[in-house]
């Protein structure tokens, strides 16, 4: 596997475009469009949010019965979340605009949304937006990131990877964007992440790809701890790579999960690391854990700990909010047994063992705990299973951000 | 049932004294004690984090075990948890010091730590304070506030309350204090609470009363959903009211747990009102449940989502981050039936009706989100029942205390 330049436009047969559309923001981009000039099967995975948006309703609602997919429509700045009939609605109006405009049938559309939740789209503007962005759509590289900037609402960065394997002499790519970054805290965010690929598969083990490799990826991930409305992630495949279909779990299958799982966790980090006002990326491993599940909770809590995530963001080893993290999380261990470590690119630092803290540096730690990217690991000596989570710190400008996101 | 001014001290029989020790702060008091001229009955609720601080140990160990309780002694700026052995060696050396000062039995003596998890205590300087502090013991109500104000940490403000009731023509008081105000997330917080009644009851319908109240008080309010290693809530009765002893689910004992449950709650809303950085208390009240813990699950979900939280620090009328927080609270409720009021002195104004949006007016929404305690009433139309939570704002200054509370 070899990582590639590029996003959504990596793989084969698929395009994109992206247009400043005044859905709510002025002066930039807001709108995107993924086409693939084939049809494409499809999975996908969306919030557990009872409060769950319209795209994701009609999301699911395609991706489980219509017999292809082939467009992606996605607008900034509005959820279309607690919007009622009237926000479904508008789901399928777009769906039907970019249908006349691509020429594909309406259940050949997916859409989504990603903003202010309560407000109405302006269904002229997303109109006039689609209509702008179908001549414009495009295999180039650069169509794609200019996608992945469009989608952008907080985010301070684009985000998005490609990949390529090679099966049976054949290359496929898997190329994906994705947006945070608030209300992240998959269980399965406002995330939105979008992969496309032109390796040849079975819908059932598409679907099943994704459906497994979530858990350990956008699942692990969180900026706040709040489960937005519009959490999707959509992966669609187009076969145009060329290989012999992936039909059964064999050693293509291997090949194509790892890579979409590589695909995955770097979409998933990039959110983490891009988190609403951080300043780090903040990993969470737990190891010598009895069972995965335990491995998680436990990193989920510490990742998601208001105080942990504050002490981070303040270069402090205050590894007894990390204890105290693990401690209310559910899961039962030993705190007596706990050996802690924070590691960075500044270097690697035990901090407590059996529970205790022992006499380290604060200076080293300091220096540990400034670098971009900061490693807490927690070994509980209870067996061979382990987790990692991420998350970020929590700042000042979390803060400002969430205190007048409307305005 | 009156108020009346006063604390811990305002009960018969009860004494208060407080010292600056110099446990880690300097030039503020930072120790206090509280004592009662005759025996204790004692009820006790701790954290149910798995980490326990050394003294939470302590304590249920001695309020259990003991026959009799009849000081606590309680220290600010080291929490005494993840100390391991030599911690909790520190909890007995502090009782026998103070047994030894006050002529009582090292058993009957009660501590509590709250501050900096992971450092030991100076034990020189606690036992020199309790030196210092056991003839200062006085039962002026002054001596009651003032060891309100010893055992603060992040606190801006003491939190004590009082109230007297009649019991079989005897007057029955119960007087407390407690402080926050961060890792305050009660499942049974470093919260800590100590209440002092001269009722004479059973200590089995003391410990009753208790732990029946918390559910609906401390356990109800969070100020960062981190639930601390040093959540201690102490109750003592010595029985000086001379009223006929409860014993029984009589109207004593009602009138008793009624005074009771204004005490935890108003002592609970003083937490919640303080939390960390704090600008404003948040009440959230869901009615129409189908059960109490559906209720309880729903309220606490909204007061500890962080956008939520910093959408009324900014005065923001974002109900669909309120939504949003009810739906990924696990509970199951209909979107679509929601009604949502936000309420406070500057008046009450609906929001949504059945799940959208209301034509309110942003301006008003702003002015009522604008007092020091708002209200925010989710009625999801299930059935009779209710639950109300409380919390705070996510400030700029919440950051700053916990990004650099050790230094």
């Amino acid at each position: 596997m070899k990582e590639i330049i590029g996003g959504v436009t990596a793989a084969q047969g698929f395009k994109a475009s992206c247009t400043a559309a005044e859905i709510k923001y002025k002066d930039r981009k807001d709108m995107a469009m993924i086409y693939s000039e084939v049809p494409c099967k499809a999975a996908g995975t969306y919030t557990t949010n009872i409060v769950k948006a319209a795209p994701v309703k009609w999301d699911k609602e395609m991706v489980d019965h219509s017999p292809f997919i082939q467009a992606i429509v996605v607008n900034a700045g509005i959820a279309n979340a607690c919007t009622g009939q009237e926000g479904y609605s508008y789901c399928k109006e777009t769906a039907k605009e970019a249908a006349e405009c691509l020429s594909i049938p309406e259940d050949s559309v997916l859409v989504a949304s990603t903003g202010v939740i309560g407000m109405q789209l302006p269904m002229d503007r997303i109109r006039a937006g689609i209509k702008v962005m179908t001549p414009d759509l495009s295999p180039s590289i650069e169509s794609g990131t200019n996608a992945a900037t469009a989608i952008m609402t907080t985010d301070t960065v684009k985000k998005e990877v490609a990949v390529q394997i090679e099966l049976g002499g054949k290359i496929v790519t898997i190329g994906g964007m994705c947006k945070g970054s608030g209300m992240i805290h998959p269980d399965m965010c406002t995330m939105l992440s979008f992969i496309t690929t032109d390796v040849a598969i079975s819908k059932e083990l598409l679907v099943e790809a994704l459906r497994v490799d979530i858990k350990d990826t956008y699942n692990m991930i969180s900026v706040d701890g709040d489960t937005s409305t519009n959490d999707t992630v959509l992966l669609l495949s187009n076969g145009l790579a060329g290989n012999k279909e992936i039909t059964e779990k064999n050693e293509d299958y291997d090949t194509f999960f790892n890579a979409l799982h590589y695909v995955n966790e770097t979409l998933a980090k990039k959110m983490a690391g891009d988190g609403e006002g951080c300043t780090a990326l903040f990993e969470v491993k737990i190891i010598g854990a009895e069972s995965k599940e335990q491995a998680v909770t436990l990193s989920k809590s510490v990742i998601t700990s208001s105080l942990t995530k504050a002490a981070i963001f303040g270069h402090d080893a205050n590894w007894g909010r990390i204890l105290c993290a693990m401690g209310y999380s559910g899961a039962q261990f030993d705190p007596e047994k706990v050996d802690l470590y924070f590691e960075s690119a500044a270097g690697k630092l035990k901090i407590i063992e059996d529970g205790v803290a022992l006499p380290y540096s604060e200076e080293e730690a300091t220096k540990i705990l400034s670098e971009p990217e900061v490693t807490a690991t927690a070994d509980i000596k209870m067996g061979e299973a382990k987790a990692t989570a991420w998350g970020c710190d929590l700042t000042f400008d979390y803060v400002k951000i969430n205190a007048d996101y409307r305005s």
